[in-house]
């Protein structure tokens, strides 16, 4: 084991603050990664103050932080696809069983045994649950390590290990291809990277949004069009007409006018996880065999083709980048949707604590 | 034109009753078809009783009944595919317009300019609307007229044509195939049809029923196992575990219990349509990727292929064969559930009247 500095939660209710944890000295198949920037995502928020309780209970202190990119420092003496010097990413899960269904499917991301990034229990025993990316390193096992494209921006790249390949992996499994018509629910961390995506993908793209100060900006992230989604008359001229959409909304929304804009075997994709359930009309379902699916991240094979798309497409997140000792102010920022688009640590700031 | 009997109601709360319609004279590309018998649906129910004013207002009289098997008594002269005495069976559609890409998919009952066997605008103006299967004959474009297997019980066959491809088309959709785990929602007249095909698409087939005697029936039919639905435990013992389920409840229910039990990727399609949204919890759908949708009847390719696969398979509807004078009677048990599984009116009992 080994110290490293972190930014840890110690209750509930208290704010992120410097702190030293312990790490496993990288094993045999381990690749020990100095972080050098992390992203923001609203799991962290949930997670620090405990509001996912009833399914996923926070172990105190925490240390949140699963958008992580950095560079190899340490490579375990059985590791094959690092070196040192490497950059490196590490994304929302650091391990799974290997030997279920979708493990082997390459869909670790439904494992029954994964485990996160950041409070899952620690199977090495080195702390109670697993610490997440807001620390000056990193120990993962290198199945789930992955490559980071040399042209990206390396703050810019942090967010697309959970925003970016949460948005990826639904429009790749219902098959938004170029001429398809997609649309994009809410403008934030996830949504302006689906309307990124979606555009790379040759789609046409329609962003929803409830603000209407928010077009200008969806048009330059690549939408071709923006509609207001209080405005009845605008989501009526779309009535039936979409492949896809995928939804980032979090807060309790209107399901049904969503549903009733797709077209014959369209698909709405929930992204975004609502505390209360979506009252969902069966006649807008049967009408034209239109469904409402779920998607949570992707498997670590499909992460990195994520990677290499958007190396191949020079597609980044655009980022906030700010130093730790913000962090907390970040959160509140956040929950009032006050960042284009997605918050990065400069894990560089950490140093100085 | 010339006249036919058939059975007709004036208003939503009158009863079935002897009457005298008119029909067209068959044109170049019309089939005339002395109907046999005819199955009675719930929707003609709902249609009769003007329950779906809000998206399908009634237009009085009616004359309902979409199960329609008969023989071929008359044909224009451009029919190729039909000759007098042939067998011949209508479904739900009797028209669509041919051009759009639903039609041109062989998707017809998507069409948005689709025209219903019986309450749908006559483009004909032979009367108001269209007139269905009640009734001693019936005239329909060749198009929309279905091959019937020469060994099937024609009286069986008759539920084929909507309960039938009602359950068929989904679980072709969705790859129902052997080997998968499929849950049969509700053992009615859909739900007993869901359950034929699924033994006969060679999977593993579990009924969930609300009613514990219904238990034998479903095993007869074809299940491999009965749940019911309201014990928590035996259906906590299939969580995670299912493909495909067809769920065929008209009555408000509570889904989440059927989405939990699906494993990744799995579905759920809705054919029979609660009047109350359904409340739909975002995380069951996200943590396993499942959907949910709908599904409506089938087209007219795969209401042959359906009909074709049921010659192969030997599957026909279990059915109560009722003269047409005791088809109020039939209304009331079926809103009681009790019939197994389909009323089928003979329609020799119209010739009587």
């Amino acid at each position: 084991m080994y110290k490293t500095k972190a930014y840890t939660a110690a209750s509930a209710t208290s704010s992120l603050a410097s702190d030293t944890i312990a790490r496993r000295d990288p094993t045999e198949q381990d690749v020990q990664i100095e972080i050098l920037f992390c992203g923001i995502c609203h799991s962290d928020v949930h997670s620090v103050r405990n509001e996912w309780s009833e399914f996923l209970p926070t172990t105190y202190p925490i240390v949140p932080g699963h958008e992580i990119v950095g560079r190899v420092t340490k490579v375990g003496s059985a590791v094959t696809k690092y070196k040192l010097g490497d950059l490196a990413a590490i994304g929302c899960l650091v391990d799974s069983d290997g030997t279920c269904p979708n493990c082997k499917a390459g869909l670790e991301n439904f494992c029954p045994n994964q485990v996160l990034t950041f409070n899952s229990p620690d199977k090495h025993k080195t702390a109670p649950v697993t610490y997440g990316g807001y620390s000056d390193s990193i120990v993962v096992d290198e199945r789930f390590v992955l490559r980071i494209p040399p042209n990206l921006d390396l703050a810019g790249t942090a967010p697309l290990l959970c925003a970016g390949i949460t948005t990826y992996s639904p429009m790749r499994h219902w098959g938004v291809t170029e001429g398809k018509k997609v649309g994009i629910v809410g403008l934030g961390g996830l949504g302006h990277m689906g309307v990124k995506f979606a555009r790379a993908f040759g789609a046409h793209v329609v962003v929803f949004t409830t603000s209407p100060d928010k077009k200008e900006d969806a048009l330059r992230l690549g939408a071709d069009e923006v509609v207001v989604s209080r405005n009845a008359d605008e989501m009526q001229k779309h009535a039936g007409s979409f492949d896809f959409i995928l939804d980032t909304v979090s807060a309790k929304h209107d399901i049904n006018a969503y549903l009733n804009l797709l077209g014959r075997d369209g698909n709405i994709t929930l992204v975004g996880a609502p505390p209360k359930p979506l009252e969902v009309a069966a006649f807008s379902l049967i009408v034209a065999r239109r469904s409402l699916s779920g998607s949570n991240i992707g498997g670590i094979p499909e992460t990195q083709e994520m990677l290499d798309f958007c190396g191949k497409h020079n597609i980044t997140a655009d980022v906030e980048v700010i130093p730790i000792q913000k962090v907390n102010e970040a959160y509140n920022r956040l929950l009032k949707s006050d960042v284009k688009y997605r918050f990065v640590i400069d894990m560089a700031s950490l140093k100085s604590e």
